[in-house]
């Protein structure tokens, strides 16, 4: 009987989770899917995401995929069937028939993320869950002109962990800019893919920068530094979420990225 | 030695509580307020919210007052005591020393609500505890349409509920309007105040009336009515945030509203 590849849109509450990735002695959101997909099924099946998010980072959009034996299911139906297992804290959006050899993460053309902060006194307490809570208000101005070195084809080993196994550290950036929306600053940055840490650390980084007054060309020189120690800190998971990932129409393997962290 | 009123602006998430008022065997705002209160006095102290809550419905901004015997705590310092001794899904946005017989609840003189609801097919996990999920889109056309009858002072007898102790069942609302925000249908009503659960029938009754395919006249046909068998069934609370409470520069008692259920 031949296996049909299924593709997965899904999003998570990242609070209770130890981040995408099954680990021993952690609640993971691999192993819910996988849990679930086991029990649709009878037997294990391995549930592959396009980006493996950190403890605590949320997802609006992750993709996954998974390869059945189920005959009897059509693709779009297993967003129920998998809804019907699955804890409250993920939901699958949406289910398909993908391409056979799709792959969620190897064929990924394309990651955004959003980091939220909360620029007030007190955090109101339903978004303390889902933003940085920072007590000032940071000058979008100064952010944008940090922002805007990001973009293009960079070396970002100096916002890396010195525990990413990645080889190759350049990343190629589409966008990247801060704007305030509804009371929050909002950053959004597209990559091709991400190093671990890497947006986190972008984000405590240039929020350091501005409240120290610096100008933003520093930004630029710290890249380029290739400098770890230069970097700021990393800023609280409970701000970032997964926003989206874009595949290419005709799947190609071609990347020159093939792996992705994603935070 | 002389009292000083303090007024307080504070925000909860709802979803644990039983509502603002203080009540036997259930976890309450006023109740945990007045705990931190009585942490801060040594000895019991009143707290009187401007809207009294129900069960599971959110305050972005809820007023309450206390008087105290504290000679030497500055009106502004109340926030960080009282956050101190607060639970997390409580905090004091503001506090300040009122006119002395300022009183949060007889001196409002407009209170706005904001109801939310997301209309996807799968309800995004981080968006659950705040929103009602509603697996279809309303349309706003007809939604604004039903709104606007709403606008000015009414009769709301059809939309409240016969256990309020309410005599006078006019409120005078100054707007009431839907619109799209985020991707959530939100629903914004201002009033100087409100019967026990009229917001929630309100907004139930309007999306049972647009999903039918009523002519919205028919908001209009229920008012007039006074007949609470017409209305629709009641919204859930999670979709319900106080989002402000309004207050004259000058305190008067001459509101013919001195009671408000808010919700």
């Amino acid at each position: 009987m031949s296996e049909r590849t299924i593709r997965l849109d899904l999003s998570y509450d990242g609070t209770d989770f130890s981040g995408w990735q099954r680990q021993r002695n952690a609640r993971s959101v691999q192993e819910e899917l996988e849990t679930a997909l086991a029990a649709l099924h009878g037997h294990p099946v391995e549930a592959i995401g396009a980006g493996r998010t950190d403890a605590g980072v949320h997802a609006r959009m992750q993709t996954a995929h998974f390869r059945t034996d189920l005959p009897s299911i059509p693709g779009d139906r297993f967003r129920l069937a998998l809804n019907r297992f699955l804890p409250r804290d993920i939901r699958i959006q949406e289910s398909r028939e993908a391409d056979p050899d799709f792959h969620a993460r190897y064929d990924a053309r394309l990651r955004s993320y959003r980091y939220f902060i909360e620029p007030s006194r007190e955090c109101p307490p339903w978004r303390a869950r889902y933003a940085w809570h920072l007590r000032r208000r940071p000058d979008l101005g100064s952010l944008n002109a940090m922002a805007s070195s990001l973009i293009g084809e960079t070396d970002f080993t100096a916002f890396s962990s010195a525990r990413d196994p990645a080889e190759n550290r350049y990343r190629y950036v589409y966008s990247a800019s801060w704007r305030y929306e509804d009371g929050q600053a909002v950053f959004e940055i597209s990559a091709n893919a991400f190093l671990w840490r890497m947006v986190r650390s972008l984000v405590g980084s240039m929020v350091e920068y501005e409240g120290e007054g610096r100008d933003p060309s520093w930004m630029r020189e710290v890249l380029e530094s290739r400098d770890r120690s230069r970097a700021g800190s990393t800023a609280p998971a409970c701000g970032l979420f997964l926003w989206n990932v874009e595949y290419y129409r005709q799947p190609t393997r071609s990347s020159r990225y093939g792996d992705d962290f994603s935070d």
